[in-house]
């Protein structure tokens, strides 16, 4: 018998009545003739009402013990879960995840799966339970509890469905699929049937929000096939993601938008070898995803360097470039807060000259000025104003008719 | 450098200004120079909220199912405990029950300690950290998670004491301390500094409810000092629980009520040998305490049994009586849940016949029927109606004039 993964989010089993629909999900797919593996994240905004509780405590909690506190949220909704399949008739089991053997790196909130021991899952599988794995968690060498952080369910699910050699990996969600836009923002966005590995990866890092990056990658290494798809319309058949054999004609698949990055420039840097090195090396030790990099040779031999980071990370990063600024004897560095990035997503986009020139001609034509504009094979984006950035992404998806169908 | 291990109940850690106060008060203990391990129960209500949650879901939740979600509660308790303590700046690690080698039998919901494996605790004291461990909770040799049932925290509390060879077990709890009775019903009850370890373990067995019986019994086997304080008022030193080596005059020490048992009488059960063990074997079989016991023989070689349980077990074991009146012809079983157990405890006072006499005058004067009498060397039980227990205690407190100084 061939196993399904299937992953339910937060607003999945934010209720009991929600519990109660994703375990009649659940136990339909397990009818339909496959073994079932669920992974599951905690019910509605627990996450965020426990770290406010652990705020109220201590302003900077220590990791291991916010991870500590963290990781009751799906130990809750797991059990619950269990117990709603169990009132069905059907038997369950809820693994946490030491008891599901997802072993991580010991970087507490941030945490990294190293591997997994699917034996006790495997076990439960063959005396024909539904086994529930608590998404977001693990445990180290030490036996201490980790999470992955935000999104690290999805990468639970993935890597369990690896690790079982499942048939396919679902990971249920609160819309539909995978939209052109984020149709809270654009009214006329509308479902992609498929989407590449690459496209979803860019959508993703780009606030597009709907599958965690980390997920995906995992998913493609492994050729695993996922499924985005809506825990509250199992008739619809969401969004496959699929591996692009060949290059079609080059189309806009999607217009995202990042509200949650902070643009920050460090002036008057000397130009000196390895100098932006010795900068990012220092941010990437803590763990900061720096995402676009600008550097222009300004004058005198002086660079100015800017990147933008997740707003979530400035607080920490500040005293390292602070220091680094000290050291090489640059200017004092400019934060700035209301930027947005904005981009468009669609495989082989970069290499049609016309897509790229029609982008920024648009965004012109909006009198927005575009600070910083960063390219990939299969993604264009432009760092903009904050305040402009919504009217953009609505003109930028009607420009280029994005369409699912 | 010695061990305290202090024991916090959910009163004492039911908000975050109240986890700040025992942050407060362990730190204190930890500045007068000793190694402090901190046992926790979940917050407040939080148990009676999960449980009822749980019932949402499932008219009666899978006991594997219900231990792994009320395990949530001390673990998020002690992670918050954890973070209070960082935040006043002294070194802090909790530990759920897997994580500090509180080692069980695989009854859910009503496990029992097996073994403690304190390496873990040991380490961290060494560190010179403040060692913070769920009450309530372990693991099994199978690596699930249990819970000790209701006042499991302090069992897990004596027990970590006796493995760490601790200095002194202290129990705090939101009353001062042991009371002559319950202060809630009695407005005249009295503090009293030292209790024998045989009186509370029968204050707590009858319904007193300040400890849980088991980790008397506990303490007692393993000459462990405990220590019953109050965690709003630290410049009480509460009630010293002691051993009593020389027999005083024989004095009631206090008075306590049970409401929350039921009668069962079993009518005409056929006198032949063995026939009693019969039954109460079977329901010791299903973990079920059995109280008073009363056999009469009635008539013909007939006998009537009865016997009292606790209120939350009834409805489970009506079956297997039932099952066994069918089995040996006895007539069909009568329930009456409104009685109630008034008990006078004091070490010696079943020696002295002026004191029961005493109390069975005092009720017959209130015009009160006595359904069932038991005596112990240092108790004597009533059970009587319900309806008049609240005047029989509050009578009976005042006529043998109870006093704890």
């Amino acid at each position: 018998m061939d196993i399904i993964v299937q992953k339910y989010g937060g607003t999945s089993v934010g209720s009991v009545e929600r519990i109660q629909n994703v375990a009649r999900r659940v136990i339909e797919t397990k009818q339909s003739g496959h073994h079932v593996v669920v992974v599951v994240s905690a019910m509605g905004d627990t996450t965020d009402q426990l770290i406010t509780l652990a705020r109220q405590i201590h302003k900077n909690p220590p990791k291991r013990e916010l991870d500590m506190l963290m990781a009751t949220g799906e130990q809750t909704s797991m059990a619950l879960l269990a117990m709603a399949i169990d009132e069905y008739g059907y038997k369950a089991v809820s693994l946490t995840g030491y008891q599901g053997g997802i072993h991580t790196d010991g970087y507490f909130s941030k945490a990294k799966i190293d591997s997994i021991d699917p034996h006790r899952i495997q076990e439960a599988l063959e005396k024909d339970q539904i086994v529930i794995v608590a998404g977001f968690q693990g445990y180290t060498d030490a036996l201490e509890i980790t999470t992955l952080g935000r999104g690290g369910s999805d990468t639970t699910a993935v890597a369990i469905a690896v690790a079982l050699n499942a048939a396919k990996c679902e990971i249920y969600t609160d819309v539909l699929g995978i939209y052109t836009a984020d149709p809270r923002m654009v009214s006329t966005a509308k479902l992609l049937p498929t989407i590449s590995y690459d496209e979803i990866l860019e959508m993703a890092k780009l606030g597009a929000g709907v599958m965690h990056p980390r997920s995906v990658e995992l998913a493609r290494k492994n050729n695993m096939p996922l499924v985005v798809r809506s825990t509250f319309d199992f008739t619809n058949d969401g969004t496959e993601i699929i591996e692009v054999k060949e290059m079609e004609k080059a189309q806009v698949r999607g217009v995202t938008l990042d509200e949650d990055i902070v643009r920050i420039s460090v002036p008057n840097v000397p130009d000196r070898p390895g100098i932006a090195y010795k900068l990012f090396s220092s941010l990437i030790n803590l763990n900061v995803h720096i995402d676009m990099i600008l550097q222009n040779l300004n004058h005198d031999g002086f660079n100015d360097i800017s990147f933008t980071v997740p707003l979530e990370d400035i607080d920490r990063i500040i005293p390292t470039i602070e220091a680094f600024v000290d050291e090489v004897g640059a200017s004092p560095i400019l934060v700035k807060k209301d930027v947005a990035k904005l981009s468009i997503v669609g495989t082989g986009i970069t290499s049609d000259v016309k897509i790229a020139s029609g982008l920024f001609g648009k965004i012109y034509e909006l009198g927005i000025n575009i600070e910083m504009i960063s390219t990939s094979e299969i993604k264009i984006s432009c760092i903009i104003n904050q305040n402009q950035a919504q009217q953009a992404l609505e003109e930028v998806h009607r420009y280029f008719e994005v369409n699912g169908l």
